[in-house]
């Protein structure tokens, strides 16, 4: 057992996703853009929607307000640099896709926003909501289109997104998620269950 | 670079954050239950606020929208157990507080609602919004408390939450945050910086 330091409220949830989110403006010559975003989450499951908070003075909000879509792109251990690139320095000062190495291509369901090539998966997004909250405006996209690395996925077809390395954010921290703890159901499972289960997550090296 | 396999959308966003939320009816004699929650993300940071999603035949869902209050509960690897079993079983049909041994103490600014005392921390959450989604119902809280374990701070005060090997969820698989691999801004930061920053994640057994 233990003691809670009490803290002005913050936003301390952890660990939450650090992705690359991209973003393309609507005239035909427009440059496709990258935002890091820590502030993203699963809000629904059917339909299967996310949200994405964005403040007002960046240089992706309008291109996201115009175009009315985006994708969400999972960052792993190799896009770690990559990734946090993207959230200090804005695309009116340079070309995010260049400095980082970064490939754009087609994401299904988007009209004009690629997905990154490099990325472990994809989720391409239509805004359905917008919500003003105060620093931040929320963006709830509902997925349309969706892509998965095949290097993730095994010989019988199961998908295995937790070899991907993917990273989290805690407090400015980035770290990445390994060490598989257990599985959906886990606690409730039959010794028998939960051997063979474990079993498939024992890391590739 | 590699090629990604198209899949029908679903909830694919990962990792994210597993976390226990805590509630309470209104009622003088009302218990407070448990569920375990991953949809949930931070969605703005002045003031500080959250969203976890719901469905409504949840045994905890009329619990929220009679008192507007949610605590968010962080998940260490230590409670990752707990966890999945308040996410399988129903409030209707255990204690999850006996069955988990878990601890209900006193929040920060809310009415009835405790946190969870074995957990690395919480967010006192106040409900805010409330948005109908299809599967899911939203509820945007704004943190007006919250508490951090002091076993997770150093003696200058220094936070360190990226110590509490916080649980993640990536297609229904728990993981645990460790490995430290940056910081905000390190991507651009002087060697010297790097260095020394990087220095104060290395992890403590």
């Amino acid at each position: 057992m233990s003691t809670f330091r009490e803290l002005d409220p913050f936003t301390m949830l952890s660990p939450v996703p650090a992705v690359m989110v991209s973003c393309c403006d609507t005239a035909e010559l427009a440059k496709p853009n990258i935002i890091t975003i820590a502030w993203v989450g699963t809000v629904n499951s059917d339909p299967p929607m996310v949200s994405i908070s964005v403040q007002k003075r960046r240089y992706s909000y309008d291109m996201i307000v115009n175009s009315g879509e985006f994708v969400v792109n999972l960052v792993g251990a190799k896009q770690c640099m990559a990734m946090d690139y993207c959230g200090v320095k804005s695309g009116r000062d340079c070309d995010k896709w260049a400095d980082c190495h970064l490939t754009p291509v087609p994401a299904k369901g988007m009209a004009r926003t690629p997905a990154i090539a490099e990325c472990p998966g994809y989720l391409a997004c239509k805004v359905r909501h917008t919500i003003e909250l105060g620093s931040h405006v929320m963006f709830i996209g509902e997925a349309v289109g969706c892509g998965v690395q095949e290097t993730l996925f095994d010989e019988d077809g199961s998908m295995h997104l937790e070899r991907a390395e993917l990273v989290t954010k805690a407090h400015g921290v980035y770290q990445k998620a390994t060490d598989v703890l257990g599985f959906f159901g886990y606690s409730v499972a039959r010794p028998d269950v939960l051997k063979r289960r474990m079993a498939t997550y024992k890391r590739k090296k």
